[in-house]
């Protein structure tokens, strides 16, 4: 870099668009060895520190991926709490929507579609990092996705078996039924599925890694019979069964696919069966930070309930129900978050701070977008539209407990 | 009408082609006094009688119209009973959606909009009939939308108030809250919401009938103060409010009106209310019936869930919490239909025996639709951006009882 010399009237103009880009929020801004600047208004809740003009350079050329990648190098500190500071800029911006969602459907068409291959290489992005690097802060079940926390003062162990259960009750699954799982992360759903409501599962997932450390979990648990686990794409699923379900995939297939995933669902379950989709969204159309598809989520994409229905529609599903988590999902963060603050020394060890700093700022993130509403977190529950097994009420879903394990009741006889 | 004579192998021929247009289902047909024919395989579970050929060369000419006007006109009679009829018709044919519903995609665009103008006109045809014809046959609240059942066999007059608490618990209501209502009704729910949940309410009709008969019972309920009938279209609704509830009114509102509803409710509700939207819908586009439309109601288009989002997306609005209540929509038309069959006899003195029958075939065919599922009930409930009141779960829907009658904690003082 070319040693240019700013004049602090440079640095105070930079910083004044840097806070401006920001919003109204009561952070204050520091660039290291010259100026600082606040909001007017209410006291800062936390400061954010610059250490250098090239980082503020990088912030003001493109702010997503100047304050990402500021931040992951130590370009950035924040003096306060990280999640405070998000959370700070998140509630200043105003409410979304309108026209901006119009742009940006007009421009969904020229978004990279998630082939085969590119699904393939987004999965190994994420999924395939080492799984005890997961196992640090994750529950014990390795459940990556919204807990259920029946009250807020619910261990993040038992919301994962909650939501687990949830899900369950929401297909009304019976022992000797067939469930197909598309996107199967370590196989903690399908094994549960398989134990506690009877049925056999073929779950299938691009992660070669997952994929392995499923398939042992299924040997340790004697559950290898009910349990199928299958390194493929979710494109490639061709077995009959009476459920599809799938948790936290959709967010990875991209709008593209929509109707070949609602082809593939249909070829499944057919007219009879009943389904349900668990996945990150949003209230009006809107990419991923460009930070996050750059250095966590490749090819992801959040869609709108509006988008997500163009999987159901051409295929006569009935929604059956539609239940929006996000409050849950903060809630899973925060413990997410925790988890790993407590297991950062070791992680800086296992990988290198700047990895750290990247997952710190992506969990942190993520964990306010979900409090302040910027994400949600849809479920829906959808049946063909010949289903006999669709429920009276909801009522059942808030009135059970966990049922015991089951004895086989089928086996891995599916086709 | 010209004396034709048709051939008896004419006739055939045309039963035949009308067989074929009401699919396999296991249906006999008869032109009275000439052929008979019936589907092979099941035995038949009804008899159409065509009383004359004219009837089916209408039907022929349009199977929609001819067969409603036909049986409206006593060209029809059916052998057996109506519901079991349609019933067997209705789940004969192929499920929707695929190619054809991009088709009604296409030109819903040269639909007529519902102008306020033609939104009273198609009001007046349906809602300003004779309060007491409604009274023959609705339960004592005067509800004429779906009602709730938390058992198969609930009464309809119970499922009817569990209904209006389940709308209340949804939206969260508090006593001093104010509530704006679009298309009211008769009024049953927000004197329900004012008398139970204690909250202040503007409701809007177009019918005349409806507010006349709404403002009568709030005065002799002692409601008036807090519950405010107003004669006029939603798109004149400038209230501004915590809460926004429409039940049975968006099927009517038409597709071109959604982005102006929109407009209404963020204005009613900003960015920190939530509101309820109560609406038959579909699985995929289709336009009602042209005998519905023509004859029961102009105008109306039952959306799918992805056009209903039309609504809300462009405003950031959050949706917390679908639900479908089709079968209770089905078990309500039972109930409705027993009641108005049981009272048929005077409703023929009060009007006249056509009138009857169009009723009759509208009640029973509506009642079809919602078992077999070609017809879906919705209930969306949804919140700003910045709402403060979104539940932890929806536990609180299922364990609570109806609250005692609340003492005035508002009086009319909304904007």
């Amino acid at each position: 870099m070319l040693p240019v010399r700013f004049s602090s009237s440079f640095d105070g103009w930079m910083l004044r668009k840097m806070l401006s880009a920001i919003g109204p929020a009561p952070i204050r801004l520091i660039l290291e060895g010259s100026s600082g600047l606040a909001s007017p208004g209410a006291a800062p809740v936390a400061t954010i520190v610059i250490r250098d003009r090239a980082t503020l350079l990088r912030i003001l050329l493109d702010a997503d991926v100047g304050l990402g990648d500021g931040y992951a190098d130590g370009g950035i500190e924040v003096d306060g709490d990280l999640v405070t500071a998000i959370e700070a800029i998140y509630r200043s911006w105003p409410p979304g929507g309108g026209s901006g969602s119009k742009l940006w459907s007009r421009c969904r068409k020229h978004f990279r579609a998630n082939t085969p291959r590119r699904s393939r290489d987004n999965v190994h992005h994420h999924y395939d990092l080492r799984t005890d690097f997961y196992q640090r802060w994750l529950d014990s079940q390795m459940v990556y996705t919204c807990a259920y926390f029946p009250t807020p003062a619910t261990t993040l162990e038992e919301a994962q078996l909650a939501k687990m259960d949830h899900v369950c009750r929401k297909l009304q699954l019976q022992p000797g039924e067939t469930v197909v799982e598309a996107g199967c992360g370590w196989g903690a759903l399908a094994l549960h599925m398989a134990r506690y409501f009877g049925v056999c599962v073929k779950a299938f997932n691009l992660s070669h890694e997952q994929i392995v450390f499923a398939r042992q979990r299924a040997r340790l648990d004697g559950l290898s019979q009910r349990v199928e686990f299958i390194e493929d794409d979710y494109r490639n699923i061709s077995s009959r069964c009476d459920a599809f379900v799938s948790v936290g995939m959709l967010e990875h297939v991209g709008l593209s696919q929509y109707a070949e995933l609602g082809r593939v669902i249909h070829s499944s379950i057919g007219p009879s069966g009943r389904g349900l989709l668990h996945f990150i969204g949003r209230n009006y159309p809107a990419p991923l930070s460009a930070w996050i598809r750059r250095r966590i989520f490749p090819g992801a994409y959040p869609p709108t309930l509006r988008e997500a229905m163009e999987i159901l529609e051409p295929w006569d599903f009935s929604v059956c129900d539609v239940e929006n988590l996000r409050l849950h999902y903060a809630k899973t963060l925060e413990h997410w978050l925790a988890r790993f603050e407590r297991s950062s020394q070791q992680l800086s060890e296992m990988f290198d701070a700047r990895f750290v700093r990247v997952w710190r700022l992506y969990l942190a993130g993520s964990l306010v977008a979900f409090r302040v509403g910027t994400m949600q977190l849809f479920q829906i529950t959808f049946a063909g539209a010949q289903c006999r097994r669709i429920p009276w009420t909801r009522a059942h879903l808030y009135q059970v407990k966990r049922p015991q394990a089951q004895e086989p009741s089928c086996t891995n006889v599916m086709s």
